[in-house]
């Protein structure tokens, strides 16, 4: 296999893969993990190792890492962190030269660990394999159909973002979520733990050259190395959209930090002119970076910032407008031919203008007939880039076929539509269930629409200015 | 009837109603308001006005206002702009001495309606009714079982936060929003729309003095009479919480603020100062207002800003913390014995201390286990006020029984459990609808019990300054 990606390209499309410390007991990481590569069809070979030998889940168990068979590319090892280090050396000396080590309990711990952790780094300069880990819960690669996730997740579902994230939880629970709640899916999800060998410049220098990656989501709490980080990054940036949360901005996510992986998270500020610098566009809350998700996996970036939205109340149009300023969304004069369009449709009582009051239109004339030539006349608007329709839905007033949102979409593919919510919640449950496995999003937050446009505005910006 | 509250009780508690614009006709607003005031199970008199005469939704109908019996003491007018002077009118020479106007079309569209919108203002001068509206989409008193909305809502649950709204939203689609996504309910809720003649003051001068009352809610878009608004303010900020949203923060926001109710928002720093003389709590986005309004209903306030954390995953735990000081939460160190209690319940490899890292010890003894020794851990310390646990539930690793939760409730009743989730969404709506309708409130974004929090430590500290 060619490899033009760091030498990388083995831990996400692995042909055969050594599970060490491999369990036939259900609830065990080393068993969970066989479930799940198995639950994602995955198409290699797999290799269980365990010094008991026999069989788990089906597969042949190998007693020794020595006694694997060739052609053997990647080892998940599932040790405790005394057992690492041996395990390391062992599958070095078999010729295994991709490592995922998910064990805790290394400097994020205490001196111990931090021992067990420098042996490590020095095995890696020694023998030269590259490692992922440890301190990490697996990662994913749903183009080749495996994770080394050990959380029970099942089938993950294929999608087009990419993830590097200090953290397990990109493959334990915040997967479960995406996987529970959403219609999204992802692409390659790296954990990075503490770093021993792999780190998060390492890993964005492999996906600036997947061609499976549209876009890059990126959670840290430290920069190994910064200055190359920053290189790798304004070359990325260029092509793909890199979206990041870093954590730790406060002395007391600081000290969080240290706790969970060991890191010494630098002066905000200075983290802050780094991401800029790099062209990656910055949010501050969790939720954020999954409402990035969920845009970039959907919608294409807009041309620019300016924005129509429709609300069925007078009260979101004025809150609307405020958010939409903080979020430096702006939402300009329609042409007069389309204030025609909208007050065409609409009761004399209402004013239309953008933002688009379609409380009267939807009620007097029908829910979809309201929305629909609303956001049509809207969409066709040349000094507009995206459009958000809040959809107000009940069932007392009846619920539509939302199909004429994909048909707009079709008809202007280049503009993002964004579809917020009012009402009744068992109907919004129904649209999202409708429109997002036909990809278009759907938010039950009222802010968040707008909170994603502005996002693909930033992100959308920040590559302009990269190039 | 006696009425200490400034005259407004018989909106609030009516003996006997005229709807004046009843329909026949089902989906027309004079319809559905009756519909819905049936729905409340609303035990005094209804009396549709309609020149037609014959019967509606089973009420014997008057032909006309004069035609109304004695003791009517509520009029609620279902006509459109051009037609509600001479209603009013007629209400004021009936003896109908409370009008509730729900039509737009006035000063908020154009002159004609700035006519009749002053000829309104000349009415009251001359009759001295009161008058609700117009340009509302009706007010709500579960207390008395009554709702002059229009929009269907079926029956709206009883609680005790009441909601004064420069906007029909929270008798539509937000009073939908609630009714099916939630399980609190409200007290009384109250349009003030145009406000010809009850505005915010005299809507908080009736709920301070309002028994069912124990916090209030404001959503506003201008300040009628800012002077004598302070001083009612605070007067009731002593003893309720009031939280508002006051909207048209920006020029956008200001300029749709005209188009909806004809207000005339002022500088927002203005509004600044003066909601925070008036010991209100001030929140910028319409989703707060919601988090708000669960958490008042919900929960005590807490004696001070001092929060334990229990999250599954050492990166929410920094993006938490960060998130706390962003939020003026503090997280303290907790007591070394209450240390010990967690260190004993995990493995070793997880450094305990505040936040709590309970993702080890819910993962090696049990999910239940785990959060009821860690969250009684902390509710026990006497330097925490409140504690929010992060739940962490999948079907795969078991859905704990939720009523440890409730028993540390009884056990610790000053302090506030706001719970918060990660992993599978199916766990966290079973969770959420269980304990939900026992009065424990549950979020569903990671950052909402946190904001919950902090708008409660806000609101207690408003209350202690203004005593």
């Amino acid at each position: 296999m060619v490899d033009t990606q760091g030498g990388l390209t083995p831990f996400f499309e692995p042909r055969s893969v050594a599970i060490v410390g491999a369990s036939a007991v259900p609830g065990k990481a080393g068993h969970e993990l066989i479930r799940n590569i198995q639950a994602n069809g995955y198409p290699g070979r797999l290799h269980p190792v365990n010094p008991k030998g026999g069989e788990i889940l089906g597969l042949p168990v190998s007693a020794s890492i020595a006694g694997l068979p060739d052609g053997v590319d990647l080892a998940l090892v599932v040790l405790p962190a005394e057992g690492t280090p041996a395990a390391v050396r062992q599958c070095a000396a078999r010729g295994i030269r991709h490592i995922v080590l998910m064990a805790g309990g290394f400097a994020e711990v205490d001196d111990a660990g931090t021992r067990i952790q420098h042996e490590l780094i020095e095995i890696v300069r020694e023998t030269g394999v590259r490692l992922m880990g440890p301190n990490i819960s697996g990662h994913t690669s749903t183009p080749a159909a495996f994770t080394s996730a050990f959380f029970p997740l099942g089938r993950i579902r294929r999608g087009t973002v990419s993830i590097v994230a200090q953290t397990g939880n990109f493959a334990t629970h915040t997967m479960k979520y995406i996987l529970s709640a959403e219609h999204y899916g992802v692409c390659r999800v790296i954990g990075l733990g503490n770093k021993v060998d792999i780190d998060e410049t390492d890993a964005l220098e492999y996906l600036a050259d997947d061609p499976e990656t549209a876009a890059i989501l990126l959670y840290l709490e430290s920069f190994k190395r910064p200055a190359r980080f920053l290189e790798v990054a304004r070359a990325v940036t260029r092509r793909k959209p890199v979206v990041a949360l870093k954590s730790g901005a406060t002395e007391a996510g600081r000290q969080a930090a240290v706790a969970h992986t060991a890191a010494l998270a630098s002066e905000d500020r200075v983290v802050d002119g780094l991401l800029r610098q790099a062209g990656i566009v910055r949010v501050a809350d969790y939720t954020h970076l999954l409402i990035a998700l969920k845009a970039l996996s959907m919608l294409p970036l807009p041309a620019g910032n300016r924005l129509s939205f429709l609300a069925p109340s007078g009260a979101l149009l004025v809150v609307l407008s405020d958010l939409c300023v903080r979020l430096g969304l702006e939402v300009p004069p329609l042409l007069p031919e389309n204030v025609r369009r909208l007050q065409d449709i609409s009761p004399p009582y209402i004013r239309m203008r953008n933002p688009v009051d379609i409380w009267a239109a939807a009620t007097v004339r029908g829910v979809e007939f309201g929305y629909r030539e609303g956001t049509e006349a809207v969409l066709r608007d040349p000094n507009i880039d995206a459009v958000v329709p809040v959809l107000m839905l009940t069932k007392e007033i009846g619920v539509p076929s939302f199909d004429f949102l994909l048909d707009l979409r079709a008809r202007y593919p280049q503009k993002p539509i964004l579809v917020g919510f009012s009402g009744d919640k068992d109907c919004m449950e129904q649209c999202k269930a409708y429109l997002e496995p036909r990809g278009m999003p759907t938010f039950s937050e009222i802010e968040y629409p707008f909170i994603a446009l502005s996002i693909l505005v930033r992100c959308a910006r920040a590559m302009a200015r990269a190039r």
